[in-house]
């Protein structure tokens, strides 16, 4: 759900770096890391170390640590790609946890009595300061620094990617994970409502981080933000300038089935006073490097108790969801071969509707069986019979998909996942799968998804924890008597 | 004026019960915690047990889970104090780390392959989840209810309390201190300034808290956030209701070397603009929840930053500090009887000031040679001639104290800390001890702790990374020329 | 309903003649006017006189007026009684209208032909600007400086006062009222609640403003502000440290008849959701510069309708008031002697009751029909028997007095207004005189002013505006059945 | 992009409509005034009379009073153009002033003794009342509404436009006028930055308002918040959600010459400490309906006041100016056949350019010698030798327009004021007209307005107030050297 916005590191220097300026003049002895080859070659690479070895002698006191830190923080912020992927490297071999003494400090924790409670206390205190890494007290000297936090989150955006051809850097990685996770607890988000009247510059970014429908302008946005819309968003007290995750909710009567209706500006605003039902059409996180700390259930939740005092009237809550996974799942079966994917009659109707059809590709797609070419083109949409012929065999393979098709579980005996991630986020959060929407994306990027179906996930607040409970424990999928039906057929 | 702010968790059940209530009751099935025996006997102690198992299970989903949490903290509130001392103790003894699982994973460990870095590391990274206990989870809970965080704050106030005498509880209040003082991390904490136009609540909450110089009125306070008066706050933004320490300063011409000077009401206020020195007269805590997470150092380096930017024309950063522990460490050294304390000439103008004077208590103690008595009463104040003869021997031995008188050291071969606490701390923060003032505190708590001598710590912006190094590296103190001559007299 | 509260001219000087400085010294030739003798004598009245011509000659242009006008202000914060005296009598009659242009203008206006409206209203508009005097363009500079309008609302306090004894002055507190009232205006005005979380400089204000029932410390304003209170006030924007009128109100369960128990800390507070009336027990103007312009009818219908939506279970709105005038109208009535003033039945019980008493004071008062010295005294607030046979003839007078008496009409055929201030300005508003409570305010206060009486005024929502009407024009005060029924006795 | 934003009154119906109501509601007998023909004919303006009438008898009370005008105010909104400027005449007429009454008092008043000075300052003062027309006190209900203010503003927006072919509306018009000038008093606007943090409804208004170089888009405006410039506004504590007028502010190195370049956003932005000059390139005012109350000269000397103190090191303020009258200016010259406008030298230096010049057009229209048909069309711009042979005469004659050529004096014997409106707002301010910039202003709309050039304004500190009163006085305009030569050549 995450696009490329930052500016990557270089933009940022010119801000940062002119405020964490002032903080690195206090210490001296940091002049050495100013002009750095920006490939980090190794005669730099050592001056790097020596600026860590500093930091963590803390030599001079908390405050000079924290000069320090502004210097490297500069000086990693002065690199290329290339020199940043050495400095993390540096950070992950070089300042790891002692592999030695952990295995000492486990030697000298069975050597005792299994039942002197309070030796044993003691050996666990010291092995858990034994398995913390140096790096760890480095990375937190960055928090003290303005927007350090920020600079600590856009760090690990980098590593992710870096790690995933690096396993070298992954045990730095979830250090940081680890660290950014007790900051970016739950506890400490703040829930704001974001309407016409915030910070442009706030809005500039809601612009930039929406990953599923676009805003293509200002006035798209002043559209989201209309009478009969809401846009919460999560922020942290640190990081007030940036969204973590946010939420695009339509008040409208009756569940939504089509997102271009919803979205479309002509549509006369409805007075919020008077909907039942809230849709919940997009949901975007902002921040690559918060990847795996999760927010997206909590903030439904919250808004949904927003809603429901403000708005007494509305009854219902509701995704209006996109399906990414359903074509590139079927073309997996269509070209495995699946037997008896379509039915007889399906089959049938197809081949009926062609006759028709004044299109010589769509023509020679059907009579050649070729299902897969059918659907992948567009063409069908332009032809009433034909997308008429299609609707059965499609809405009922897409909620096979998103009810039945599993991963492998994690572990044996239970339950795999379902294979859809937008699905599988709901269903965990406790939502139902409620409807199933023809034709209700017809966006070039909803038909190469979904074929142009979308799926409401249904919120129903009495039934959130059962649902939960079943689908986390046995890998029951809450559904509705129509998706039901449709999954049986 | 009200010095009763603090009302202890039973005032505060009114306010965060009904706060937590809401949440509380979003879960079914937690009615069984709310009408507890303040006392909790072993049968409500089974159902806390249940409580904290369902919440750790995460039964229902994160939302769930916080509303379980609601109502334990709930439950933890409506407990006396030994109903809580029980809770705490089930959370410390039936939630701790596994020590079976801790002795495995270490057998596993050391039968790795010591050059297998990545069998290694992940042991390692199996030994840190083992290491850390559930109660750690259960704790973090609580950070996501309102105000969730100074309840965990004053949940650890009392576990310090318990724990000095109850040795199982220390792995919970460790745990709890891990988890604050990630939380209370440096880069979140918010330098405020506090004026009168601050909320007169928070206001109430510095008299309370101000731990050095009492705060005895609403008159006194006005008068020390006076035009020619600073005082700062550390504020998380988490909490920002209450203070977690400040700092209070006054804008003068020279050192001051009376706190009743610089406290009295009646002198004309300075035009701080014309200031040349700051003088930091009181640093408290406020927190008790907080102890051992040090924020001292990092304030007055702070505050020294704002007033330099504010006020050029200050060049001088100075302290008026106690010395708490100066009267009960002389009164020990002449219990055991110290030879040469005082010199023949000291003893021969003590016997003759006791001449002129007319208190018969005061002589019979000189006559007797009765020191520590002189000195413990009062009487000396009164008497011109009998207080001349004091000053030479007090303040040479208080600078002893200052300088020289140490603990023992926590590692062999180096220096141990000095014996002052407040001395410890600013030398510790690179310091220097600069000036001592006879008569500098004049209230009955100067006399009983240090004879009515104050001392001035002086913080020159250029010296400061030397002392520290100096002090924390071998011990040295660093001293003006004044200081060090009275040490070696 | 006004205190003494502003600290003098001389207090603020230090304040804001530091503030206008900057300003001021970016005009030349103002030097002049700074170090003037305080009693403003001849020589220096004419520099002022030079310095109100510049000002209004705006040499140099609307900045350099400005900055006259602050040379000009701190000139006059500078000057004792007597030379702020002078220099409001120079303004008054130095800068008035010009009579001699105002009959010319006249003179025009009557040759023009009644008929030519156009000329008609050419010769108006003239009028008006010749009416004009210009003084009022001086006085309006001075709202251009930074808490220049509340300078011109000082000014008008000290302004009111001198124009007591001074006839002259009394166009220009004219002028004065007539901008103010203007900027003053309804519209402009904000309601802000005031809590125990509004800054103390400005909670200091209220306390030193409480015109009804002294606050005597921070603990009483503190219990003022406790949950089941409320405080109201008007604030204007550009004036946003100075309350300018403020009510407080008490949510209760039931009408409210003893002040001593509204104010009592030691009642344990309501949960204010549980209460069904909320009575308002004190109303106090805050600016004695802004006498004459009216905010408290409209304060008191905004507080009705703020609480009405918070607090949907509260139906009753009431103040408890007291009868300033009773007292002294009572002591009028009996010293002129009125005859049938008691009835025969209650100077029997009277006499009956002080068989009983052992105070030979009361006694000699009631054995010589001295109503009027036994009232006075507050001896039979102590004798249960005296008191019960006081109660019925006093709540019998009192009720004629609020309802009956009034002062001689304004125009001649319209029924004149209560004599009773408070009961006046609580007619006006559209309230009924509801309860009279016999022991209401056992202060000091409360029995020489009231014996001890207090009332409560209702205001029923659908009777306000019939209720305004029939007093406004044919002066009906509307009561309750039992109110009625005693003026009837 | 959207630049439709004022939605004129219907648009704000819907809003201020809703949030009126619930006011209006609160009085009986309104109904009437609820679906009016939007056209008002006869028997609809009878209705608004009678709730005229009723508002001004303020029956039922203040509050009343305030329903009623939210009454009217929802009628007046509900009418289309021509129901609105009858409503307005219906004001205008039936609640002036009345004539009689005001002879009668002009009679009284000059029956008086002239010297009896009390009698005197009573007839003024009724005559003050008399002339104060009902319908102010109508105008001043709608104060007390929501938004009221902005309501009353926009109301004499559209008077002004309707006042231009309707004398009668004048007076209505002055009123309003007289009501806001004393509202938005100079004393009550605050000064704020605003940048690309400043709420996006507020920045679409700066978008819109904006007057003199167009802001085509969200990019554009970004450019105008760059580090390098500024953004001024002052806005009205109760209309705080619009600008009043607002300026825009380039820091540069140098006097800037040309808008293009100051406006070209590939430019790269300079770190404003090291700037030295502040161009001000645009000022707009953003309410037609303050027409005539005038914050430029204020506004222009607080940001002056303001930067001086953020940028200790710029030393020069200065606009870049347009010269809107210039060539309409010059082409009246030239069609009335002014003699000698151009010398011989510079007549031939344009043949002699012709000579290379390759466009028909232009050669045609050198060798007919119309020199108004040569500048009027663009062609001259691009060639080079033709624009060098213009270059001379246009700036001459264009400095001469500046400074030398006036309007009519109003007062006899008084030097009349420069025709160039930018100008004469500048020179009244005191500013010195600085240089011509040649190509300053290559937009068309440049080109036409003034053949490309613009003119810097220059605000010395220290000179302006004598360059206002020279211009005040005598009509003297203050210049630099270099334009001083060129009027003089």
């Amino acid at each position: 759900m995450n696009k490329e916005v930052s500016p990557g590191f270089f933009g940022r220097l010119k801000t940062w770096g002119t405020m964490w300026r002032d903080i690195a003049d206090k210490v001296s002895g940091a002049d050495g890391l100013v002009s750095l080859n920006p490939d980090l070659p190794e005669e730099d690479a050592r001056k790097i170390r020596a600026g860590l070895d500093d930091c963590l002698a803390a030599r001079g006191g908390e405050v000079s640590a924290r000069a320090r830190a502004a210097t490297l923080g500069r000086a990693y912020l002065s690199l290329n790609d290339q020199g940043r992927a050495r400095f993390l490297e540096i950070l992950a071999r070089d300042y790891a946890t002692d592999h030695d003494r952990v295995r000492e400090t486990a030697g000298a924790l069975l050597d005792i009595d299994g039942t002197d409670f309070a030796a044993l206390q003691g050996a666990e205190e010291q092995m858990r300061d034994v398995l913390e890494p140096p790096r760890l007290r480095l990375l937190r000297q960055f928090n003290a620094l303005p927007r350090g936090i920020k600079f600590l989150v856009d760090m690990r955006a980098e590593l992710l990617e870096l790690a995933r051809h690096n396993p070298d850097l992954r045990g730095l990685e979830r250090d940081l994970r680890g660290l950014l996770s007790g900051w970016f607890d739950i506890g400490f988000l703040e829930l704001q409502r974001i309407t016409w009247n915030s910070p442009a510059a706030f809005l500039e970014k809601i612009i930039t981080y929406e990953a599923v429908h676009e805003i293509r302008s200002w006035d798209e946005l002043k559209d989201r933000l209309d009478h009969d819309r809401r846009l919460y968003a999560f922020v942290h007290p640190n990081m007030p300038e940036e969204p973590l995750i946010f939420v695009q909710v339509a008040l409208v009567n009756g569940l939504a089935g089509s997102i271009q209706e919803v979205l479309d500006s002509s549509t006369p605003s409805l007075d919020p006073e008077q909907a039942d039902t809230a849709i919940f059409y997009s949901i975007s996180n902002a921040q690559a490097g918060l990847a795996g700390i999760s927010f997206g259930n909590f903030l439904i939740k919250q808004v949904v108790e927003r809603l429901s005092h403000s708005f007494p009237k509305v009854n219902t809550f509701s995704t209006l969801s996109p399906i990414p996974g359903f074509r590139s799942w079927l073309d997996r079966r269509l070209t495995e071969g699946e037997a008896g994917l379509l039915t007889q009659q399906e089959r049938k109707a197809l081949t009926q509707a062609t006759a028709a059809d004044s299109d010589s590709e769509t023509r020679s797609a059907i009579s050649k069986g070729d299902f897969k070419a059918l659907v992948g083109s567009s063409e069908w949409l332009r032809s009433e019979p034909l997308a008429t012929a299609l609707k059965p065999p499609l809405t009922r393979l897409c909620a096979r998909y998103i009810v039945n098709e599993r991963r492998p579980p994690r572990h044996e005996g239970r339950a795999g996942s379902v294979l859809d991630p937008v699905a599988h986020f709901h269903l965990t959060n406790g939502a139902r799968v409620e409807r199933l929407n023809w034709l209700g994306d017809r966006s070039s990027k909803g038909l190469s998804q979904s074929a142009g179906m979308m799926v409401n996930y249904l919120y129903k607040l009495n039934e959130i924890e059962r649902n939960h409970e079943a689908y986390q424990g046995q890998g029951k999928v809450a559904t509705s008597t129509a998706i039901r039906s449709l999954t049986r057929s």
